[in-house]
């Protein structure tokens, strides 16, 4: 008896999740949902239909989880409650500012209906989240330092292809090493936002266009680059396309902290993640926590819940006693 | 409203727990319990006693936790089962192959007493397998690896105080580079005993003693050596005491695996603990299920938990809305 998995959106990250689903046998694809016409999309997983959006509600009983590919700008502050009164749902909503909000709206929608919300799922929020927050409660006393990347950032992507004469453009974030390094020496620095962090940037120009005046424009930029040591690579289409398709990210949190009745003995810990893609890996996550949303619903649990509130076991499709057996 | 702790023991790693306490101001340590004669035993914190461990089921109201600070040896599986009855209970119980078994002891006498019994907590087991455990259910094709050191293994070390003619010694483990090399690198190798550690003895002979004799008796110790690139350096008793008086240890977990419709996608998980002094973060992992331990039994909860039973947000001091705000 497999969990029923129905997909909402086909971007990036949708399609990691599907990739996942082929790696869970406990898991199967029921359909994927979209606002686009659906004849228009055409997905990867054989005998499995798109649908509209509006299709969605008719599936109540065909879905033991829904999980949604998109976006936390406008996108799943709208559909996460939306969905979560009618579906047990999963998202990987990102603007950390507004999840209390979100966490807010989500609960009262999952508790009216009756189902699970998992909001915030993926690895920043998500993995990440949750080893800052074990760790913390490990060594009450020390500093959290998060890194990104080497990896690329899709946000600041777009933020250099929204520049005019800019035809297309790759960031890259890259944690400064001298910084790392006094972290991972238990020297517990402040560091800047310069300090911690570069930025990579290869950019396709439309011909003709004024590259000075491109590069000034995007080490200018406010929020995103003026803070940062930035370089700026003007490199051919045919380049971008051959060196810089993928979409790898990665990064760690590191936590240096102190024990003893002097504070005398230091502690590092690191969580370090390498990923070739970055929405396989996020779609990986999510699936995990709809096993966990489908196993919490069945319990009759209800109500919004993050990474924080699921016990481990959860996510695993082994038994506790296998678990306790293989991984203890 | 502080948290009542209550050690049995009071050898390094209860040490641990109680400088642990220090640093968590919603937790209280009540009284100290010893086989010894507790006049005998002078411990740290102000104003708090030792009793004999026969006093023990006499402070049935007085105590919300107890934290057994004994060896998996023998203490364990007899102290655990038996106080589980009377107490919520953690321990650090990490023999892996009888945790079945006792898991199985811990849960009944627990059921049976109300309480909750919080068994194999600490570093490896506890935040490893934790980590094992996570890896292992997001990225399912893969594999695991398991590095110690560079640190004091203990049992090692008391392995070759038992030969004749030593008169002291501490042993490190030592993970081979060149193979932790290849596993970040997402090689996958098959790495044997040999090819995953090294061990290094510090060793103070007796005087007179026959070093060349100690040295082979050493190397050629089935399970501790044998299996092992071993260096055995003999040492001063003053350079013993200067140079190795600490419990330093740590090591890594790393998950590698692949997502992608065809495998095309590497992905490598880290997770890294550098430990000044491993009694006392094993006591500070002590401490934090200690925290959920008191806050499931107010819950209502029973019986035997492993680290995989137990949401995050139980470790932690802070409430679910703090931890989504700071955290997440």
């Amino acid at each position: 008896m497999s969990i029923k998995i129905g997909i909402l959106g086909y971007g990036n990250l949708s399609r990691g999740v599907e990739a996942a689903i082929t790696q869970n046998p406990d898991c199967e694809l029921v359909a994927v949902f979209t606002r686009r016409d659906p004849s228009a999309v055409s997905i990867k997983t054989a005998g499995v239909s798109v649908y509209s959006e509006k299709d969605l509600p008719n599936f109540k009983d065909q879905i033991d989880v829904l999980i949604l590919g998109g976006g936390s700008a406008t996108d799943l502050p709208e559909q996460t409650p939306k969905y979560a009164s009618m579906f047990n749902v999963v998202d990987s909503f990102d603007t950390h500012a507004r999840i209390p909000e979100h966490y807010a709206n989500v609960d009262k929608a999952a508790k009216d209906g009756g189902k699970i919300g998992i909001i915030s799922v993926g690895w920043d929020p998500g993995m990440f989240s949750l080893l800052r927050m074990i760790s913390t409660a490990v060594l009450p006393e020390g500093e959290n330092y998060t890194f990104w990347g080497r990896g690329v950032s899709q946000g600041h992507s777009d933020a250099i292809r929204r520049i005019k004469g800019v035809k297309d453009a790759r960031q890259y974030t890259v944690p400064v090493e001298a910084s790392v390094a006094k972290v991972r020496n238990g020297e517990n620095p402040s560091l800047s936002t310069r300090e911690k962090h570069t930025r990579e940037c290869f950019v396709v120009a439309e011909e003709g266009a004024d590259q000075a005046a491109i590069e000034k424009e995007i080490k200018e930029m406010p929020n995103y680059f003026s803070d940062y040591d930035t370089t700026v690579t003007f490199i051919s289409e045919e380049d971008l396309k051959a060196d810089h398709a993928g979409l790898p990210h990665g990064g760690f949190v590191l936590r240096s902290g102190v024990t003893g009745h002097e504070k005398e003995n230091k502690h590092i810990i690191e969580y370090n993640l390498k990923l070739d893609s970055n929405p396989e890996f996020t779609g990986s996550v999510l699936l995990a926590y709809a096993r966990a949303a489908y196993r919490l619903h069945n319990e009759g649990a209800t109500g919004c819940k993050t990474i924080f509130d699921i016990a481990p076991a959860y996510l695993s499709a082994l038994s506790g006693e296998e678990l306790r057996k293989t991984m203890l």
